[in-house]
């Protein structure tokens, strides 16, 4: 922090977000999904801070705002930053908008400064990453990426719109959205500030990390199938307790979970049948969900579980079903960006702390198409996805100029 | 079984059983409850049947069907036998309803010998064991044993009509209740011939055992609170998972109730809080069920696997709720009716198991006032409240000669 300045761009950025949380589709929290009248708003107040910032801004046929500030000499490849300005309903005003508030902070810093760089910054404010309306996420990204999918034009929210008909009225174009790829030559990287929606920097005392990758996830539907019988008349010896058996497993997952390398194993929902309080359970039914930043250490911790589940429900006489329900593969970040935004920590004063991000992000739509980095930052309790959501002026200071000083110091692909 | 006769007395029993189970108040199932329109059918039914059998035979207050078969001399004290004909709803044909036919038939095979007993026999139709339609339970058996609740006669079930206003329709008197209570000295014990409604004797090979006590339970609503979390994004070192610790204690539930003794302890409903696939859970709720014949034996688990449970909450940093919703003492039978019926069992050529009851039944309601005793016999899979609820003719054959030597033989109050 320059000591005589204070937390000048933090406030900036603290003062936006705030500003920006007021597009609401709700008057009294902050819901604003994609391709709606707050998101047109919200739109429109984000091209107006990047025109601001010395931009040259836009919307693109998917409904990403995006700003162009200029190299020198013009033309050449872009730094891309960003993140997404949808929310879940009932939203806390950080994630996703934070990414997209700093970095036109940033741009706007160098622009007042007179500075250009031998590389444009292309400032990409996402319209859909939460798939919060329409059964389809991280759309904008994808698009940028050049991972549109045209089948998600037919994807329609609750009230029956598709996707493809509500783009027009926000002024997208669902015929523009393939041409929204960029050329891998245009692109250097790609670059996202986020909040860690997570506890980990609270826990070791830092207001910025470095991802390592963005984990990969598998997730099951369990069945569990035993024997329904009356709770006092069945002796324990001759039971088939589903619920029994379904505890056994949640308790494997949570020790196979436990290894280590950024692994976790999560039980979230569970069901006993027929679930009265003196029947033993005859069924049980839970969930699972397994993720790790690297895709080995998942697929061998899926692999370990599965098998524990398969002896437990043999040596209680129970039928297990395990239905997949989803499989996403890890996102690893760049080592030269991990390595470069390390440095940028470092310069802050700040121990740079390495870490997996567990929730999906933007920045996993370019994992494969160019180089790819994501900085964290503290949020209180790793509370996200809330009102109570809160990140402090101290921090985003902080991350801010992380951001910056990155910038600054960025030497593409090396 | 007599060779020359075939399963005569059984084969009553089976009749009689399929015929009262069309007094019902649903037409494709079996559903009895106390004091309705099927319930008054089934009542004058058995009552003629008593009558057929050669007692006198009448409704009570409270609504029992009571049918005497006098002693030689007459006006002997009555060693009472009996079961309730109210059903579950969707229930199956056997549970209650066999140990009324049984008694009757037994009397009828004594009054077609011509031989009268010492002491009289009174058999007792209960109206109200399972509390299916009030709020109630063991009204009928309750009475006679003279603990009568005048309480019960406000309780109204799900239509709004009361008890007491119920039985005045049925023929049954709220005024008279309290005088259906027998005085002592006219009662020499009770004893109960009832489906096990449990996997013992299956698995033992045995069509009828010996109660030895009617299980104490305690019941217990049970709540962790812990931290809700991203399931993606807070390390399992950091959580506070309310559901990981639920399983941790169904495991140490499991663990104790096994112990033997007739202990047993079941966790039958189960809820996990957000419930999302990809929350780590904040919170749990469950219920804990624990019965034993032997009221130390009870409290000494309830006690274990409280303690257990704070251990657990403690070391994971859950908050932890404990209430009891339920607490009942064991009834333990009178070991001079248990040798008595053991005795009665060999006589058949049956090995005399000793089990407990972790069902409650009537002969509850007898517990302390004068001596009890039930007979077992098996069901297939342990199967009831359930039209799959079945037993077979062998075993009632046998079940109903076990009760008829147990008359033959009855030495009252050794």
């Amino acid at each position: 922090m320059n000591a005589d300045q204070g937390p000048r761009l933090g406030e900036t950025v603290m003062r936006r977000l705030a500003a920006l949380a007021r597009f609401s589709e709700t008057p009294d929290n902050l819901t604003r999904r994609y391709l709606t009248a707050a998101h047109k708003g919200a739109a429109a107040q984000v091209r107006a801070w990047m025109e601001e910032a010395g931009m040259t801004a836009g919307l693109d046929a998917v409904g990403n705002v995006v700003g162009r500030y200029e190299s020198d000499p013009p033309g050449a490849p872009a730094l891309l930053l960003g993140s997404h300005i949808d929310t879940v309903a009932d939203a806390g005003p950080f994630d996703g908008n934070l990414g997209v508030v700093a970095a036109i902070a940033c741009v706007g810093e160098l622009a007042a400064r007179g500075c250009r760089l031998p590389f444009a910054i292309e400032v990409l404010a996402f319209g859909d990453e939460e798939g919060s309306r329409f059964p389809a996420t991280l759309t904008g990204s994808s698009a940028v990426a050049g991972r549109f999918d045209p089948a998600c034009l037919e994807s329609r929210d609750e009230a029956g719109t598709s996707l493809g008909e509500a783009l027009p009225a926000f002024g997208g174009d669902p015929a523009g959205a393939a041409a929204v790829g960029r050329a891998r030559a245009d692109v250097h990287a790609y670059v996202e500030l986020h909040i860690e929606q997570g506890p980990v920097l609270e826990a070791e005392g830092l207001p910025v990390g470095i991802v390592t990758a963005i984990s990969g996830a598998n997730r099951f539907a369990i069945g569990l199938a035993g024997t329904a019988g009356h709770a006092g008349t069945v002796p324990m010896a001759l039971r088939r307790d589903a619920l029994a058996g379904a505890a056994e497993m949640i308790a494997a997952a949570e020790e196979i979970g436990g290894r280590g390398d950024g692994l976790v194993a999560t039980v979230g929902r569970i069901e006993a049948l027929p679930g009265s309080v003196n029947v033993v359970p005859g069924e049980a039914r839970f969930t699972l969900d397994i993720r790790a930043p690297e895709d080995a250490v998942r697929r061998r911790a899926v692999s370990d579980i599965l098998a524990r589940f398969r002896d437990i429900a043999a040596r209680r006489g129970l039928a297990l079903t395990v239905e997949q329900t989803h499989e996403a593969a890890a996102a690893a970040c760049t080592p030269w960006i991990m390595t470069q935004l390390d440095a940028a920590v470092a310069k802050q004063g700040v121990r740079p702390l390495r870490l997996p991000s567990g929730a999906g992000h933007d920045a996993m739509s370019f994992s494969g198409f160019c180089p790819m980095g994501m900085l964290f930052q503290r949020c209180t309790g790793g509370v996200s996805h809330n009102p109570a959501e809160t990140i402090t002026l101290e921090d985003t200071e902080i991350a801010t100029r992380v951001l910056l000083d990155f910038i600054e110091g960025f030497r593409p692909g090396e």
